[in-house]
């Protein structure tokens, strides 16, 4: 069994981690930490896990992390980076599912995030956790960088394209759309039902943080710099990303052959039929990643539909995948769940 | 392994019960018919079962399904009733999840379903499946009649309270409020989600099909007849049920200790501690009724909440916990999923 | 042009108000108020009212509200109690959309608010806003009471019975189901879309403050005292209040012909055909009650069903109704919207 | 007062034309055909219209549509072209909000839409009725082809760029996505609640029946073919449309100012500040486009955010709009409702 330990855990990704790992057969949850919520019983919480997670949120500061194989950080960001070292020093393996990892240039994560960064020294070390591009090094590595819910759908839809370097990379479009659980369990007035159901918006149009990471990946596939706009949507659903992805043809090939030999060892990802449009409700609550591609009319452009459930695949799901990769478990212990539809 | 078959399965109870039935360990499904939709794959109507589930839909006509140890009927009303008794006859076990056997009067039946019954001599054999009350009977029973969505939801409620005759029973009331999948995946203007979104709206008030069936459930724990004023309400969610029960108090008791003594060896009835509200997303997906008793103001009116999913609890779920029992599995077996949160 | 003045305004009657008020056609808004955001453009907050309302919020010390007629308060409870009396006194008249002024015992009202009433003289004064009972006094009301969303729609509901004498009035049942906006706007996390959708749920069931309003209400109309249980719900929608009301015959009668004739010269109560639903869509954004009356069974219990929107006719609609009544406007001036459907 | 006929009436289209013209100052509804629910009356099928339109359904064969001055075709495709000649041959001036008359090459309209076109001579004298572009054209019309709804949202948001000629024509980009009321008030599975609730996807992205509208829409503008790539998407919400829209800037110029000129007569075009992002519910029921321009990180892609309601300025708006031209009318009659928000 491997002894695991959260830190944060009162948000959605934390709670969907804990849907995820309590029912893993290979994984002891030994600790769960939350400053404001210490001494509070989790299922009283998250009354979804009542009588199947006998746990307490405890003070992080008296919390026994050290004794656990991994330990994950569903905080948000700015945490882990000062939190982290101390556990990875004591050999603890970690995952941070917030984005302190995630971008390899210091300087741009200082700007993107408004705050100045406490372990830069980790960042180099860190492993990106996309494990349909980083499987090997997710093997080995000490610290992951779980990777955000946009870049994932963005990233999986693009790589075979920029891999096989068959698009222009100088104008990519990423047209992604969000439920609204992608925004955090916080108290904020713009997430409220009556301010986003029945509704549709852009936000971040102008610089979303997830554009610096998504084109830091697309790159490391392209090796060298891509261009892309990135306009990320908050649509009136629970769970679930849709990406819809545009790029120009440079060379020839048959895009949909392409797709599904890149995908075909992945345990993770779908490639759907010519001519599909996959729904993200295929999607919820399983780790999953589904997709299409499109040439509409024939022409030069290509269409890629990507869909994943964003607290799943675009979150914690992966976590417990990179973590069974650190492991060397069977990628899909503890992920074999059937998307839940309707 | 317990071999299945499904009869219908094109509807959300028989995708539903696909999901469980797929992911349970004791289960190999031999086959699932549909008169419409013979040759094709069921993924392919269904892309949440892609890659998980690689069956065809079946032409009844062909398919073997006496060589079943059991078969669940996710039809229509009016179905199982035609087909069952050869199967039957042919020793296998039957699982109906439609109406067609849970009414023992049968002149009652054929008026509030508007047919005349073809096997009314299965009536007396079927056991109705609600395990809280029957498991020993389900144990032994030959053709199960699963109990409809709101039957579950409200019998679970009021039963420790009528079964120790502690309310008055003459004037109960149950207001029920569904999601929309309970009417089911039929082309219909009504549940058309321009229709039923943001909107609100009782139906059925003269007279509900659930209505004789709970009064039925309802009279056989009090052993006398019992009046009931039952509403049904279409809320704009997918899953869930709410029941709320009103009942007038005949004799003092601790209320919240019966109901816990009551359900204490219950795996799938929790009750929530006193002052709780229970919200229909925390048994999404899963196979659990939650409640929660409520005595306003102190006064001589207790008022109970109800919860669980539909499809879950309240049709296929139930359905799968009836045959585990039928055939002495654990009875958790396949339905320990968490729900799904948010 | 009646000079009105809003006193709050960036809540959701508030901006409510302002959708009717900036289209009434006898109305001139001469200032609103709000320390949060004084100086901000009221339309840079709702952008629905753009190039259409030219205003901005003021400090509410620095707005000139005694040059109004009428002020309205649509304001957290507790505010109008402080600031009403000195305008009431420069001879403005006034309408509370919260609570301040509706209960008539002051004790109570401390109780169930939980906080000291600070002009008790004026809580005798006021007169409760309920129009279609309520309409001579308001002809002459220095300070209206404006009803809450919920006594709105089950004392309209209730009325005619009550009045009438034709019901047992001990054991009244109110099953109401509010829409999310009636929890206001107000950055809380049990109301972000990703709590409150696809989900349901009662809350306050030991007792909620719109309880005594509605039992003091119907008391007034049987002229003596009346038992009632009251069970709030909230259901995924954003606006809209179903109440499903049960009552015990009394007395026969034919109840159809008496609710017609109650309301028969009523603008905004529609009491619809006998065996209808009516759903809470057809008010949407209509100060407009709709109603039907059933007898399940030809039993002895009675269902009323009645929908309002929350936010016109159980809050801002009707404060424009009593606004209308005050200063002898035609009753329907500025509320002629048609409900939007879909 | 302008003597008004609708034939079709019972869709979202035809409800919300009812809505707009039952409230138009200068309008009398004649007559509304339906050849399925001839003797029904309006308000019961559209219980938001009760107590105020008082009008039965009419057969079309009996309907003396010849006494009116202007006839709207809220039908399928296909009907117009059948009936409206003899209206336009007796001096009936015709509105249609179905797509017969909006494609000039009459080849192409019979390949996208399957069907052979009945009246090719009519589609040269239509005028399409896109009153910010066609305002003069509009005013003389007989025959008006009222745009779709994809249409008037996206080219109103590249207008102003292509009449410029300031971007490149040949790799435009429109993501655009509609709430479900778009898909019409037909019994469908697709449109279910239980289907399209809580789920996100994208349709038709191999060739919509508005990309050949908005092309030569655009092409109109721009004087010279355009390349368009138009990927249509189905949202969670009842009304709306979203277009995201990506054009490369060819020549530089202030993008805001451009906009902001190019509209600022335009009652119903509302461009925002720089940096916003308007939400679809700032435009529910209301006949406005409301519209925001970026230029990320200062690059060279324009971002246009387009925002509507489908079924207003989309459709139902849009005609009596077209109507108010036609008949010299102050273009705002009718249409000057706020946008209901929350």
């Amino acid at each position: 069994m491997i002894k695991v330990g959260i830190v944060g855990g009162t948000g959605y990704t934390g709670v969907e981690l804990l849907r995820l790992l309590a029912q893993h057969p290979q994984v002891q949850i030994l600790a769960i930490t939350s400053r404001g919520e210490a001494g509070t019983a989790v299922s009283s919480m998250f009354p979804s896990l009542r009588r199947r997670l006998d746990l307490k949120f405890e003070d992080p500061a008296r919390a026994n992390l050290t004794s656990c194989d991994v330990v994950f950080f569903a905080t948000p960001n700015g945490v882990a980076m000062g939190q982290a070292p101390a556990l990875l020093d004591a050999g603890v393996r970690v995952i941070d599912l917030a984005a302190d990892f995630r971008l390899k240039n210091v300087a741009d994560w200082e700007q993107w995030y408004g705050m100045q960064h406490s372990s830069p020294e980790w960042v180099g070390k860190a492993v990106y956790g996309l494990p349909e591009h980083d499987r090997a090094a997710i093997r080995e590595a000490r610290l992951v960088a779980n990777p955000g819910c946009y870049p994932t759908a963005v990233q999986l839809g693009f790589m075979p394209l920029v891999e096989a370097g068959l698009v222009h990379l100088d104008h990519l479009v990423a047209d992604a759309k969000s439920g609204v659980s992608g925004a955090g369990r916080k108290a904020e007035i713009a997430t409220l039902f009556a301010e986003a159901a029945d509704n549709f918006k852009a936000y971040g149009v102008s610089g979303h943080r997830h554009l610096p990471e998504i084109r830091q990946g697309l790159s490391r596939m392209a090796t060298h710099p891509v261009g892309l706009t990135f306009v990320p949507h908050l649509t009136p659903m629970i769970r679930g990303i849709h990406a819809t992805l545009y790029a120009r043809i440079k060379s020839e090939a048959d895009f949909q052959q392409l797709f599904e030999e890149r995908y075909s060892d992945e345990p993770f990802v779908d490639v759907l039929p010519p001519g599909s449009h996959p729904d993200t409700r295929s999607t919820r609550a399983a780790n999953v990643c589904r997709m299409a591609i499109h040439r509409p009319q024939g022409g030069d452009v290509l269409v890629v539909l990507s869909v994943i459930d964003n607290l799943v695949k675009g979150a914690a799901g992966q976590a417990v995948q990179n973590m069974n990769i650190m492991f060397g478990l069977p990628e899909t212990d503890g992920l074999w769940q059937l998307a839940v539809l309707p």
